[in-house]
């Protein structure tokens, strides 16, 4: 099949590997109709993450049922499927605890950006859309196998509540999704933090009151200024860098909420300053399975559109470009159609 | 007035000094009808905190008003009162979102193992108890002004619900009113890390269903293999070391909490375990104020009976040997009658 791959920093191909086969009897083979480019691929493309030459790369992915394992009952060969970026059995002692990130049978979607992928646990982890969806709903659809997911966990991971001052730290595809997840939860002060108009623009049509475009400790005056010297109830910190970290804690009142989404990349916690002001932390690798009934509702009605998040489209033999756009902050995120 | 005083490490004394006075018309006087040692004034007495010498120690104590300022409503001289360790207005916006140890107008109880205490923000700060407490409850409503507060706290904190599996770590008064709390809350399933053989008996009377000896990575491994390999849904840290961190962060299940109340000393997070399995962390200073109606309700209809984590009382002339005993671990906790 075609498929990305990354063999170096800024070295991304589109060549032809293997076919993805069925390993065991829980997996599934699902033709990939539209993929995508996350925020964290730019991780290995900047050459902070290591590198398996030749491996390839992408783990968002839609499509349609192939083919199933043996043990895989409640999906069959013609299904329009979404494929959670983590799969799970969603049957396990962590599942049921709601951490399906951490199933006992974990595994990943490794060939996203490509014609075909495997799905492990196909039974736990897929959710069918009940038939194609509309060509206005397909991007908001795509965007429920990781970034809306990941943003609603930065919320739920917050705390967000009915009536709460939320700040959203990132203006990523995530952060993005932060800010619509913020508005469903009933927040009624949206701060994002973004310095770039069409990010701006994009998190005040999700819901944003606020934008803060400052960096830093003004950007934390900033926010202290807006709620009278209190700080925010609740903090969705969507970048994974030690400066967004601390931005996010320093935003947050006294008792009120860190969710952190972004991998931490050289995240030092100022503990002491945490347990001065009770803060609380809460983040990880967001458990999409869990929340996919609901977010596809919310799509399906229509009451919520991340899809917006997709500003550039590309065919799949056009992937180089495409990290080359988001790396550039040219593109905010990249649907790649093989 | 008789107050105990800190002159160096180990160095511990009793003499006279100033009588506290009011200083600000919001500020009340009490005569201190018991006091008592807490595990965090042994940081000092251990030299590990920075001593000024001469000053008086002790955040803990119940009494009866002395003198109120001009501008205090709601007490008058005579009245019996718990006074919080920390004091707080209970009127600004930090109190009013649960975070009175983060109060604008913070101030701490600074000679409760004395006669007299100021007691700052009086109004926000008191709370009555209807007269002098029964003999049989005087010990337990001392309880209230820290330690099960800030058990109660770590329970919250750690997330506690009804039929959850608790854990434990620490097994000073505060671990131990952990327990309280903990079972208070629900917890099915209550681990108390302890290797004293008194401590243990208090726990499991307390409400601990198991008590765990090991420590480091066999405790971890005692409480997975107690939990199925699953970890603990709520754990509760009430030291504050590395080692007690590292514990409870090991023993959390995924998508579990951690409720932290020890105060830091030498904590580094894992941040990327905490990532991988989105365990939450969350404590800091207990906003007592907040738990104590709660909490002198239970006191009062004998629901929970913390006081019996005092298992030492001694005159306020003996208070160097309160602290030498709690020191050596021959006791949990250490009342001192003025």
């Amino acid at each position: 099949m075609r498929a990305t791959t990354i063999h170096a920093a800024r070295d991304i191909r589109v060549e032809e590997v293997p076919d993805p086969q069925l390993k065991r009897p829980t997996d599934a083979i699902v033709k990939v109709t539209a993929g995508c480019i996350c925020g964290s691929d730019l991780w290995p493309y900047r050459g902070e993450n290591p590198i398996r030459p030749g491996a390839t790369i992408g783990h968002e992915c839609i499509g349609v049922v192939e083919e199933v394992g043996a043990e895989v009952r409640d999906f069959k060969a013609g299904d329009y499927v979404i494929v959670p970026f983590c799969h799970c059995d969603n049957t396990c002692a962590h599942c049921r605890n709601g951490a399906q990130s951490a199933c006992v049978n974990l595994s990943m979607t490794s060939s996203g950006q490509a014609e075909y992928a495997r799905v492990g646990q196909a039974d736990g982890s897929l959710v069918a859309t009940g038939g194609t969806p509309s060509d206005d709903l397909l991007a908001s659809v795509l965007a429920l196998t990781d970034v809306m997911p990941t943003g609603w966990h930065a919320a739920v991971c917050a705390g967000v509540t009915p009536g709460a001052t939320a700040v959203v730290v990132g203006d990523g595809a995530v952060g993005l999704c932060g800010v619509i997840a913020a508005k469903a939860m009933g927040a009624e002060r949206i701060v994002a933090m973004s310095r770039h108009a069409p990010r701006q623009e994009l998190a005040r049509a999700f819901g944003a009151t606020h934008v803060v475009a400052a960096r830093g400790k003004d950007a934390v005056a900033e926010v202290l200024e807006l709620t009278d010297g209190v700080g925010a109830d609740a903090v969705l910190e969507c970048v994974g860098t030690d400066d967004a970290m601390t931005t996010a804690i320093g935003v947050t009142r006294p008792g009120g909420g860190v969710g952190y989404v972004g991998v931490p990349h050289g995240v030092e916690l100022p503990l002491r300053t945490m347990f001065e002001r009770n803060l609380g932390l809460r983040g990880g690798i967001a458990p999409v399975r869990r929340y996919l009934p609901e977010l596809l509702a919310l799509v399906q009605d229509r009451s919520i559109d991340p899809g917006r998040v997709f500003d550039l489209s590309l065919p799949l033999e056009e992937s180089p470009e495409g990290y080359r756009a988001m790396d550039e902050r040219r593109a905010i995120k990249v649907m790649l159609r093989p």
